[in-house]
């Protein structure tokens, strides 16, 4: 007669559990941050942040490096500083931006440690 | 003759030059990479091929984990293979992917060092 075999399951080594891996709560807020840096103005910006003088820069000198209006500029600051990766300060008339470093290390600390 | 005074330049105090941060080229590579793992299933497929059994997983092994298709699962693990994060072996019928540690060790190095 034949055995029906489940040779499939069976054979299968150690398929990850349902509950492997990162929780997805963990995996939603972790996206979230590299979603926001998933973009190349974005890349330029936080990178023009955190070289700028005392890593922190005026909206108003950001948008000639990056070739963008103020308003394009703003949108994706907005993006960055939803995702915690940017802390906006205003001061007159100009905002001011300074990156969460703590932000970028745990950002960072995830990938490594995946 | 003349001295072709530079004044907006000299007068500013200390705008991001055009050439600050980083170069467009690099910024646009970073951010295909963070693109790819700005996605919560992605980043919950990366965690569960990185926690498997010697650092790989049979795609056949992570459509349970994620509760998506086989279809659905295949176009994120290409994204992330496009982006180099993965890699993919072709095992008879099942794909095998692991985990492209040197890739997700160059982004983090990226983000602290931005």
């Amino acid at each position: 007669m034949t055995t029906l075999a489940t040779t499939a399951e069976t054979n299968s080594c150690c398929p990850p559990a349902a509950d492997a891996g990162l929780p997805a709560a963990e995996s939603d807020r972790l996206a979230r941050v590299f979603k926001a840096v998933g973009d190349p103005t974005r890349v330029r910006l936080l990178s023009l942040i955190a070289t700028g003088e005392r890593g922190e820069a005026c909206i108003c000198d950001l948008t000639e490096p990056v070739g963008l209006s103020q308003g394009t500029v703003s949108h994706h600051m907005r993006i960055l500083a939803d995702a915690g990766l940017v802390e906006r300060e205003q001061r007159g008339k100009w905002a001011y931006y300074s990156v969460v470093r703590s932000a970028l290390d745990e950002a960072a600390t995830a990938l490594r440690t995946l």
